[in-house]
Order: C-alpha cells, then structure tokens, then sequence
C-alpha cells in the first residue's frame, strides 16, 4: 500500500498554510511521548521504531496522490508542486525497540524543518502507539505465565490484515515469541504454531478417526483439540489412545489443547491422565479469551499448563486502561526557541524543549530513576548528585545518589532522512526487553496497582517551564 | 501485501491433513455467526463483505509463499503441488452490507470443497469481524449525535495503516460518512476533513496571529482549534476576532472547535458568543476522546455541538462489550449431512445445517422478528403463520403473525469464485444502513439495556439439532 497520503488532512493543511507563511523550512523539534501507562501497569515497552523509520525513508507522493490531493480543491500548484519533491531528511533520536518507557519520556524525537516534523506526525503515532502497546500487553502475558510459553493466535480478531502483522510483530518484542500467523512468520522470522479446529473433528465419523487421521499425517507435530464433544469424558481418553498408537509407532504426541471449559481443573486432569499413562512430555495447550489476568489465575488454582495460546485479548489489547496508547507528538522546539503547550488542562501541558532521557542506574544496573533534562551544550547538564523534581509537584524532589551512573536512553537513529543503525531481529529486541524488564524495581511487572517509577525533571527544564507559563499567563 | 500466506497455521496443516486423507474434494459448508451482539447493544451492522469477496477472489500463492511452506517441514510435495494451482471457487451467502444482524445469524455462509470452505476461515474472520464491529460502533455514535455529524479521526490509534483504512470504510457504512484520513477518502470517495493541530498555533508568535495566517490560507475552509491556551479567554475571543476580518473580507469562517474541558458547557459559551455577534452559522466541533457515551451526555446538558470528531474510541471500538466482535467460522453440512459442534460448553454448541435467514416484516416494513430455517427444499419451508422456538429454551415459542411479510435476508454474492453483483458505494451502504434502522422495535437502539430483539428456529432446524445432540449423548 502506498503509505503517503495515509495522514489526518490537518496535516497537509498546516503545510500550505506554512508555505504561504514562509514557514516551511523553519526548524522545528517535535517528541512522542504518552501521559499514562497503558492497563494501568507499572511501565510500557517502546515498540515500532523499525517500521517507523521505513515509513520516514520510503516517504514520497506519487502522481494519483498529487492527482487526488489537487481534486480536494483545497491546494494551490505552488503547494503541489512542493509535494512533488517532498521528503523526509530529518534527524530521529529514539530508544531500542523493546526499552522500558514510562510517561512523558520521549519515545522519539523528530528534527527538522518544519515541514518534514509537522507532516510525519499521524503516521509516527499509528505505528508507535499500537505495536507500544501490543509489546508491553506481551510483556504483561509473558510474566503471568511464569516459565510457560505464551504464543500469539490473534490473526481472526485483529484489526484487518496489517493490524495483525503489527500484532505478530510487537508481541515478538515483549516476548510471545511464535504465532499462528504463517505471513508474519515469513516476514518476521517467528515460529509459526498451529494444530486443528473443531472443524476437523466435525469433519470425521467420529473424534477418535479425526485424532487418528491427524497423527497419521503429523505423526512428530500433532497437538490434538480436545473440546469438540466433551474434554473429559471423550477428548482426552481419545487422545491417549492416540498418544499410545503414535509411541507404538516410534512417535510421541506433542500435546492436547483445552479451549473451553475451567481451564485449571481440566489441565490437572488432563496433567494426571498422562502422567499416570506414562506419558508426562505430553503438553498441555491453553486457549480461549486468555488474558494476564486468566492467565494468573489459573496458575494461582494450581493449573498445570505449558503453553497458552492468547488471540483476541493480545490483539486487541483489551483490559483496563488498554486499548489505545494515548501517545501524542508535540512542537518542543521552533526556530532555535522551546515552546509548550499550555491549556487550560494542565494534564494536557507539555515540557519545552528537545530533552536528554537519563536513566540512573546502581552498580549492579538496576533502575534506580529516570531523569529528563534539556538537551542544550550551552548549560552543565545533569549529573550524578544532582536533585530531579517531581514534574507533577516540583515541591517534591529527589537527589540521584552520587554513586549512580546516568546513562542516555535514546541515540539518534536516523540522520539527513538515513538509517543509521542495521536492523535488528525480534529475537534480539525480546532479550533486550526481558533482560531491562528484570531490572525494574521490586513490583513494577505487578499486574494491579504497581510499583510507580519516578520520572523527575532536572532545575534547569523546571526553570524553563515556568518561564515560559509565566509568560503565557500574562 | 501478498494476503495469501495472511492465515493461522493450521488452515494449511488440516488441509494437507485433509489431503491425506482423500477429503480435500469433499462438499462443505461453512457458516460465520457471532454469538453475543456487541457493546451489550441491540443489534450489529454486518460489515466487510467486499473486501471479504476480493480477498476470495485474489487467492493464490506465490512461489515465494510456497518456498516458505516448505521451508517448514511441515508439509510433502504433494500438498505444495495441491497449493500452487489452489484457488476459491466456492460459493458464498451474504447479507447486504450495511444489514441489521443478530446473534446466531449467518453473516456469511461458504459452500464448496472442504479445502477451500477451510482455509478461508481465518481471513474472513479478520475482515468480517473487524468491520462489522467498527460499522456497529459508528450506528451507535451517529445516534447518540442526533442530527449532528459525526467525523472519523481515528487514524493515530488503530491498529496500523490498515487497521485504519477499515475503521474509515466500516465507519462510513454504519453513518460517519466522513473522515480525516486522506489515503481512504482518496480509495473509498469519502469525504476528509480537518483543521490544524495545536503545533500549528505553537509554531506562531501568538494565537492571533497563528489564527489569522491560517484564515488567509484557507479562507473559505477555516476552522480554528480554540484550546491551546485558554478556550475562554483566549481562544474563543480571537476566533471571533478572525471571524470578521474574514467576514470583512467577504469570507465566512466555518467553525471553531473544541477539544478540552467542558464540551458541554464550553459549547454552549461558545454558540451564545457567535450568535450574539452575528455569527449563526459558525459550527461547533468537538472532538478528545469521544464515544457515544460523552455525546450523548453533551446533548443530555444541552450542550451545543454540530459536528463531533471521534477517533480513538470509534478505532478501537471501545466500550463494555467492545474491542473484538466474537465471530466464529463453523461447519454446518460436511459429505451431504448436516453437522454441529456439541461441546460440553452449551453456549458453544451450533445450529447444524445450511440455513435460510428470513426476516418477518409488518405491512409498514417494520421489523417484527427473525427466523432461521433449514436450506432444505425437500421439506416446506418456514412460513407466515407459523410457530418459531427460541433456540436457548426451545419451550418458549411465538407464533409468526399471519399477515406478515417474510424476506430472505441473504442472497448468494458470489458462484464458482465469481462475483455476481456490482459494487455498491459506501454511501449506498450507508443509506440501506440507515433506512434499516428506523425499522427496528423500539428501543432497539437505546445504547443501555436495549430491547432484545427476538430470533426464533424453525420446528425442524429445531427437530435437527436434537436429534443430532442425542446422537452424540449416546
């Protein structure tokens, strides 16, 4: 698909108006960040900057868009002529894919003219927004199921076909680490799992044929769905006279999935039914409106199961305080000056200014806090020692112990419209997040009411801010 | 995107299952129903069919796909051979886009080989489910509107480029006929819209002057964010200001809009303001997270707004018993016999056998209730006069009055993998949609505890489905 003229018009709008402001190739600085953690957890993961630089890279109007935008009656040739040529020849600086974010940090910071910063605006939250917020609804699965596997089988309920190779994509990221969807295997490298319907089962004479038949023609990858009639009294006693053919037969069943019913007790049994029969690497698969919290409790009713299957949930990023990030891409910086918002919603103002990210880490690399201060050579910047302020109470502050090393979240990952960093694998953006995730501070990962990590603010982005409300309010 | 590989895994693994077993030529039917109406609304809006119809007829995989198939280890020469030369040449029932659909309902019904009925499960899913919940939430949003226009916004926080590209088409079938992304205005002819972000004030010495460059620019289009310092002091004032200097100018400002604080109250100010100062006609735009719930809670306080802007909640279709439409792919008639799932979960158990979905209207054509019969023309069918059982508790019944009209919801949409009826418009779809609606029983639309909308069985859907439950109980 032709992504150009995939944009809210008020962007274009705003770029015919800056042409006629001679405004066009003023600089500006604009960040992404989000207000609130998203299921009311403790922290998100960053996901998204690879297909956001392509994005930024293949960014060009075609003659049907130009056509079509000329068609609006909105535009005049100067403008389109503009167009023709336009292109993206920022500056990005971002985190990894797969680092752990919390509110009002930049995700990513875009500099440029103003043209090129303003333009890119709604494409940078489509990406960002969703594959953020499908990465940290992984992280929050992968650790309520403990050392279980948890695989991605959100396909049939995602928003159409792309959004659910975003889906495949960003749970990758946070560490659900296969799906069913065989395109994004293809395209991510991801193991691709699956097994059968109740379709097959329906398909046969009877469950024990449908079983049979299966095995025979996956004998060393059959996982058998044992719901269609009745998991106790049919599903499993039928897959344990398969179980037993296929050892007969110098194979072993790789395992049955539960997808209805009280998904603990029937895992017990169905644990107990094999274990007894001598079969105790027969694993038992789990599906059916999974979620963290599901999840949680079926493993806290001592359910016995080693692979959860999540579709509907993870794709959708369902749950409280789910459903969309609410990032948003703000004006920081404009021809050389700071500028914020400043609404009548203080929830709604913003900090000025490009900023530094610091996280501030003890000798052992555990987050002690996080720390924004402006990205400006002309003024010391913050250091070790040094006190952060609360952004929402300045009257609170913090010092950042003396022994702790500060170091720089983000790098600047494209350059003149380049990337400047080779692509990363999902796999190697997985370990990056588990390994940051494990040096959170105690309870941050905790499902309900997490530990909340403070964010402070150094003395000289405080002094900006209320420089610049004063003046706004006066 | 190449959506041929766009499939669960195990669509491929019980084809060549299937293949196997020499079954793969064998007739099936497949029907797609949804079982809980979403929202906790009265009804659906069945959504999706065309984009639903094109992916069956763009079936086929490429070399490519096929490399990676093997590539898995999953799958013989044979069933790679069967692959490349696999198309969809089956059959499909549908309603129309833009029908009022309820649980239980066949949206889709999809007859031809088993391999082909199979595989397509996963995508028409995907398709079908999505639109259908995003067409349903937009109905829910116009209404709660009133007379005034809802316009879609939601690009920033779907679910990727395309995820976005459905919510506009889907939107637009279930009334909001407009939106702010340009790509789908351009491929579905709807009418985009928008007015300038808060960066546009922010890049300017003032909002005066940022007021007054963008009234220059469009001077017949302008409508003026109003919030980015104070929406009653600052930003209502010098909208008024531009107003009659563009008024001056022989030109007409359009509208401001509001996208912070009170709507309700703030609306109201804001019209007082503009009629007071003989602007009639300046429009009121709403717009921060909106969903029919706020709407409908700004005209309960008299609020006055003309054109509501609703993204991200209208995207991710949020709301209790929003997110994912539950739709489900289930083969009803396998070899000449009809077929049901019987699991141990009674809400999972299907209706066996092909059906005919007929809608009982009264002279006026309004709606009076639905009933689904057997596709059986050896055995008369269902009419006027006669008795419909509730399929839950089958001991309560109703009588179909006899002066009732009975209209077959659905009509066969493609043959042998062809389409049979010219594309509709979305605005077509748009107005069935709407007509629709005002046919429904009172209080059908009401967005809480809503009238249930009654869909009986016929006596011998009935007599099937019991004889098919005692069978599999012995």
């Amino acid at each position: 698909m032709d992504k150009s003229l995939l944009t809210d018009l008020y962007e274009l709008t705003m770029l015919a108006g800056y042409q006629r402001e001679a405004m066009l190739e003023e600089h500006a600085a604009f960040e992404m960040f989000f207000r609130e953690t998203p299921y009311q957890g403790g922290y998100a993961v960053f996901a998204g900057l690879q297909p956001a630089l392509e994005y930024l890279s293949g960014l060009a109007f075609t003659g049907e868009d130009l056509h079509f935008l000329a068609s609006l009656g909105l535009f005049d040739d100067s403008f389109l002529e503009f167009l023709k040529v336009f292109r993206f020849r920022g500056k990005v600086t971002a985190p990894r894919e797969g680092e752990i974010v919390f509110p009002g940090e930049p995700l990513m910071t875009v500099e440029g003219t103003l043209a090129e910063t303003q333009f890119v605006e709604t494409m940078l939250l489509n990406i960002i927004n969703f594959q953020t917020l499908v990465a940290t609804k992984a992280t929050r699965l992968t650790h309520a199921a403990g050392g279980s596997q948890v695989i991605e089988f959100g396909l049939r309920r995602a928003q159409g076909p792309d959004g659910a190779m975003s889906v495949a994509r960003a749970a990758a990221i946070g560490g659900v680490r296969a799906t069913s969807n065989v395109l994004a295997g293809r395209v991510f490298d991801l193991p691709v799992r699956g097994t059968h319907a109740h379709s097959w089962v329906m398909a046969f004479a009877d469950e024990l044929s449908a079983f049979r038949a299966y095995a025979e023609s996956f004998p060393d990858h059959c996982v058998l769905l044992v719901d269609t009639y009745d998991t106790l009294s049919s599903g499993l006693p039928n897959s344990l006279v398969v179980a037993r053919e296929l050892r007969a037969a110098g194979h072993e069943l790789i395992g049955v999935r539960l997808d209805s019913g009280d998904l603990a007790y029937l895992s017990r049994q169905a644990r107990r039914m094999f274990d007894d029969a001598g079969f105790p690497d027969v694993k038992i698969v789990a599906s059916n409106e999974l979620d963290e919290y599901v999840i949680n409790s079926i493993r806290s009713e001592r359910g016995l199961v080693d692979i959860y299957g999540v579709g509907t949930r993870l794709a959708t990023c369902a749950g409280p305080g789910g459903g969309a990030l609410g990032g948003v891409y703000k004006l920081v910086e404009f021809a050389g000056k700071p500028r914020m918002k400043v609404t009548s919603d203080p929830v709604k103002s913003t900090l000025p200014g490009c900023k530094r990210w610091l996280r501030a880490k003890d000798g052992k690399g555990r987050f002690i806090m996080d720390v924004l201060d402006l990205d400006d050579e002309r003024d010391t910047p913050f250091g070790a020692g040094q006190v952060a302020y609360d952004p929402k109470h300045p009257q609170r502050c913090k010092t950042v112990a003396a022994e702790c090393q500060l170091v720089d979240c983000c790098s600047v990952v494209m350059d003149g419209g380049q990337v400047l960093q080779p692509a990363r694998s999902l796999m190697e953006m997985a370990d990056y997040c588990e390994a940051q995730l494990k040096r959170l501070p105690e309870g941050s990962l905790r499902l309900i009411n997490p530990h909340v990590y403070k964010v402070g603010i150094s003395k000289r982005l405080l002094d900006l801010r209320e420089k610049l409300q004063r003046e706004h309010s006066c």
